[in-house]
């Protein structure tokens, strides 16, 4: 008989926006006709840069001719966009890759996701804590993060705590582990690590044969000199770290699809029977090419345009509009008493419950107090009790009418 | 240290079009000038419907104003394309689906390579054997499919030989399998299963508690009326299969990206410590939730219009188009002496070698003397061995052109 892989079976019934969005319907069939404003899921509100449609208008031309039409396109994802990134995102850092070590995807959620599939299912791993649930989700999926313990942990996860008293900066793992997962500018708590922080993290992968897997989905928003963009801005990170990156939050491509994972040929891992160490970047090209065929030509040439000198400029004007949004949340909730953190190089606000409530009733409290959507902290693991995820991805007038309800009701 | 998933090193080195493509190249290197005709790769060459170019203009203009933007889609799809799928695919049938049933993909490579996640490692799993080699190469990724021999053959792989000897009709297994994988209308062979066989293997799936992954991406060239396009038109089907379906040949989406799966809520396994049974429909809606965040909504809204009868009556001139180079193919293939299989409800013809030459040396022969690149038979398992394919997804001029050579060469 047929049996299920009963990893999933561990898992809690719904991901984590599934059950706030039951919440929030609840909420709105029970209170019909009130005005709720959502700062809650990280889902830009902003129209894509004219740019970017323009280019996928031409590319959806394309498609209707047979000469300038395009099928399979290489699992890897098209040149075009490659170079671009190498040109844009790399080069000007210093930081010299391969087109080869850049995959092309359908967003970093895939990939976050599928990343632990060319490493043995019982590699030990850590996590920073909070974070965003589907690096411990996929994780739990293949075995790796052991059975859910009553504290809210995972039995086989290193967690590494990140809060007000450390400064959201996590300690080192007392032991070591296999894998890190890092995701800086962090979501949720919209904190950064300095260079010299991360520089930290380099060595203690290289000194233990970890494998970082580097998230910096929201790289866009950094605005301090001290912050590293990129992983490989440190010396030896392409000896040990993974990197992803999305346009979803860059270009506002949430509904469009698109990012990229960078894979350093000179990262290797270890086998079980041999002394040979292996390329993660030859099995994760394998992996693609059996389970991807590549992201939509129209998405990858809409990616393309992001980098265009209108492009850029268009695009920086959307995230200076998140930014201004993060800046009068950051400025309004301060105000109103409330210690805040984040949102300085990141479009998330992270906000404390008062008076040591706990998430869930700080968020239903929220809601139906002031009708406004947060995301609870616990839900993003253990060390984010006590704490509240607000977005800056919203309108402007729904940032400066949640404020002021906020600021009246505090 | 961090290990390597074991499994990745057990697969030969590159996907089996990776090695076409080198062996094409080293050929044009070497004979430059030379009119080369590409029947190998299923690609299609025609352009996409009008319909649905205009669907996705409008989903591009839709992107490009705040009121009308799109973000973050449901992970299983969006709504008006999973009602437009119900009520053209399956209520015609007389099928009944619940629109929960459906999920929305970026094409079905994905998902048959995704699937065997929510099963657990050790099922036993059988394929008809030639076959498309992502079945067994995500399946050696996860160990599930043992070691491969020096015949060709995986250790841990039932194998269920289709050959001319027995019309290409698979003889159900000796033993109970877990898992089996089937393909109808065939990619290799483009033979079809009648309703009558494929009942057998649902009654055989049935009564040994197994899962038939079943994928019907080439339904729409079906021709005669007693091939089943979905698994569901047997009775008991729900209870013991999944099915693939995919946009990319009934509608030239191979570079747009987009196909669906159905689970049925009726379909349940077992698990190991309980007596429990649990609905794959569950686990996969929690593993989509978790490693996917929906296609595109511009693509999305280009599948949509492939519904509509404006978009019906294109998709379906193309799939003509294609299918009448099937039949110039089998008749100038025949004509020529071949021996041919396929190609009357499929877009696939499978030609026998002539005296019995490997799949490798005919496809050189074919290279090299009348420059037409078709795939090895062999590359698609063992029971491939002896046979070519050729696609019928060219240019007329392209299929007409190969078949005058082929008829003077042969």
């Amino acid at each position: 008989m047929a049996l299920v892989n009963e990893h999933f079976l561990k898992l809690p019934g719904s991901y984590l926006f599934s059950d706030i969005a039951k919440k929030v319907n609840t909420f709105k069939v029970t209170h019909p006709g009130t005005n709720l404003i959502r700062l809650g899921i990280g889902d830009v509100t902003r129209p894509l840069a004219p740019a970017c449609i323009e280019a996928m208008h031409r590319a959806v031309d394309e498609m209707s001719h047979a000469e300038t039409f395009h099928g399979y396109g290489p699992e890897q994802g098209y040149d075009f966009l490659i170079e671009a990134i190498l040109k844009n995102d790399f080069t000007p850092r210093g930081i010299a890759l391969s087109p080869s070590e850049i995959f092309i995807n359908d967003g970093a959620k895939s990939d976050t996701g599928y990343i632990g599939e060319i490493l043995r299912w019982d590699n030990s791993m850590g996590v920073t804590d909070p974070i965003y649930p589907v690096y411990i989700d996929s994780n739990v999926m293949c075995g790796r993060a052991g059975d859910l313990g009553p504290d809210g942990k995972w039995s086989d996860v290193t967690y590494l705590p990140c809060t007000a008293e450390n400064n959201f900066i996590p300690q080192l793992p007392d032991r070591r582990v296999d894998l890190i997962y890092l995701c800086y500018p962090n979501n949720p708590t919209g904190t950064t690590l300095t260079k010299s922080e991360l520089k930290k993290w380099v060595y203690y992968a290289l000194a233990n044969d970890t494998v970082i897997l580097f998230d910096a989905a929201y790289e866009a928003y950094i605005r301090e000199d001290n912050v590293p963009h990129s992983i490989y801005e440190i010396k030896g990170a392409k000896r040990c770290a993974i990197e992803f990156r999305s346009f979803s939050k860059t270009a506002g491509f949430t509904g469009v699809r698109c990012g990229y994972t960078v894979v350093p040929k000179e990262l290797t891992a270890a086998t079980l029977d041999s002394d040979e160490r292996v390329p993660l970047n030859r099995l994760w090209n394998r992996r693609q090419c059996t389970k991807f065929n590549g992201t939509s030509y129209i998405t990858q040439r809409g990616a393309e345009a992001i980098y265009t000198p209108e492009g850029k400029a268009q695009v920086k004007a959307t995230i200076d509009y998140y930014m201004e949004n993060a800046r009068i949340m950051r400025e309004g909730l301060s105000a109103a008493g409330f210690k805040v953190y984040g949102g300085v190089n990141a479009p998330y606000i992270w906000m404390k419950t008062p008076d040591g409530i706990d998430s869930w009733r700080f968020f239903d409290q929220l809601l139906y107090e002031v009708n406004v959507v947060g995301t609870p902290g616990v839900e993003f693991g253990p060390s984010g009790e006590g704490y509240l995820r607000l977005t800056a991805f919203g309108q402007r007038k729904d940032c400066e009418a949640a404020m002021a309800r906020i600021e009246k009701w505090a």
